[in-house]
């Protein structure tokens, strides 16, 4: 059976590994992210003699995933130093000289859960993760959504909970969605970690209150067949029935789709592959890389 | 040259015409909106002796577009008479046998943007229209956004401008954009139509603020290579620099593309196609039927 390289570059470590065309991982590696030279110098190593068919990168943003750009496979403006204009995908394609799958980590989740996970059998569905920050990817009509540039949709606008009085974070929007209902938006507000919250904790309440927000726009907008919620917070369980109930007072009966009302607790849900979404969905970036 | 049919569907009335695969409309005729039975007969009886190749149906909605679906082609729920559960596309196949595309209406009008308007040459586009309701469509990776359903644009949530004394319109949401920014919306708000309030009234800058909104939510979503915004209430011009300028305000530098920064007065465009936007979205889903 052949074997793929995928990696999941996040903010604080990269995740390698090996796996297979039916999403088997066999085994990973953790790295610390530090340099761009560093981090990637001992991912090369890693897979230098693993013989791998082609490779798949889902990684932080924002990055250049625009074929026809000149800046292709760059991570293009992060505030994390060093990395702003490091051009990912021509490293590993000069180290390994495979074909190389790329784009964010939260299309790769998108994809790994369309291929083996949550929303298997699907021509789409949504993907968001919510932790130290906000991000969703999605596929549409069987493809990952791309155009201008890849979506940012943890920056959406949403109502601000007539209760809320914490300005929000996010150092360009202030109060969007990440800023309001990120890991350490929430720990901001309430003086507590979000983990360190109980269930009965008012904080559920507004978080569900705009996670319910950002998937209603983000059905409204795409349509996704399904809903993925994964990250950190949404370890918290309990958010789910929380969110559901908002999504249909929110949408107020406006689509008239069974996912929407009787079903949709099989619509709003957990990751199929669980914490594994991120570096299975760089694995089916790999196989998509070795198919094209 | 082959002769393709299409029909814009709207609440008032029926626009069918005859064009060709360049695009070029060669003719149209109206047709008032009654009964299904009525609109769509006088319909049919125009296009049986056109010897058309296939026709294009782009018509308001909610409609089902699920091809697998047992009530593909028909119209959903609408508050509108009569219409409810109408099976447009097996009535127009009984009749006239020949391929049949099915849309939304401002899902044609994206395509047909794409293919020989505003969008030519692109991957993505967006169109949305203001007018007596609001509805966008997209098209993405090439192929116009489907899932779950159609998307439902027009009912995303947005922040009410803080001298916004109206309580919005929509009977499902109060507030949300349509509830807000449609033209109805307008005049219930202002006490004038949309159309006599002069172009120094503050009621544009309220405008600009929701349309931005919106644009500002559909890009970071989408992502769209380019936003087309038509309808009755986008003939105000002076909208449109007002519109850009609120997007620049509320995105706040963060995607840093220069679509979205020096080149936004060609990314925030008015229809490449005018009002035939509509019919020629129809012809664009003839041809691509007929392509099938």
């Amino acid at each position: 059976m052949r074997i793929y390289g995928a990696i999941e570059g996040g903010g604080t470590k990269f995740v390698c590994g090996l796996g297979t065309e039916d999403g088997t991982i066999r085994e990973t590696v953790t790295i610390p992210t530090t340099t761009p030279e560093e981090t990637m110098g001992k991912a090369m190593a890693y897979f230098a003699d693993k013989g791998i068919e082609a490779i798949g990168i889902g990684t932080f943003g924002p990055i250049d995933v625009n074929v026809a750009s000149a800046t292709y496979g760059t991570v293009t403006s992060t505030p994390k130093p060093y990395w702003s204009g490091y051009d990912i995908v021509g490293h590993v394609k000069r180290e390994l000289n495979v074909p190389v799958g790329f784009d964010t980590d939260v299309n790769a989740a998108a994809l790994g859960e369309l291929l083996w996970g949550a929303a298997q059998g699907l021509k789409s569905c949504l993907y968001l993760t919510v932790g130290t920050g906000i991000g969703a990817g999605a596929v549409a009509e069987g493809k990952l959504v791309h155009g201008l540039t890849h979506p940012e949709m943890g920056h959406i606008l949403v109502r601000r909970h007539s209760e809320d009085q914490y300005a929000g974070g996010c150092p360009f929007h202030g109060d969007c969605l990440e800023g309001l209902a990120s890991g350490p938006a929430i720990e901001a507000r309430w003086g507590t970690k979000a983990s360190e919250l109980g269930e009965e904790h008012a904080a559920w309440r507004m978080q569900s209150y705009y996670i319910a927000q950002a998937l209603v726009n983000y059905t409204l907008i795409l349509s996704p067949e399904r809903l993925i919620l994964g990250g950190g917070v949404m370890h918290q369980s309990h958010l789910f029935p929380l969110i559901r109930e908002q999504v249909q007072g929110l949408l107020n009966g406006y689509v008239l789709h069974p996912a929407l009302h009787e079903d949709i607790h099989s619509y709003i849900v957990k990751p199929g592959l669980g914490d594994k979404a991120g570096i299975s969905g760089a694995l089916a970036l790999a196989v998509k890389a070795a198919e094209a």
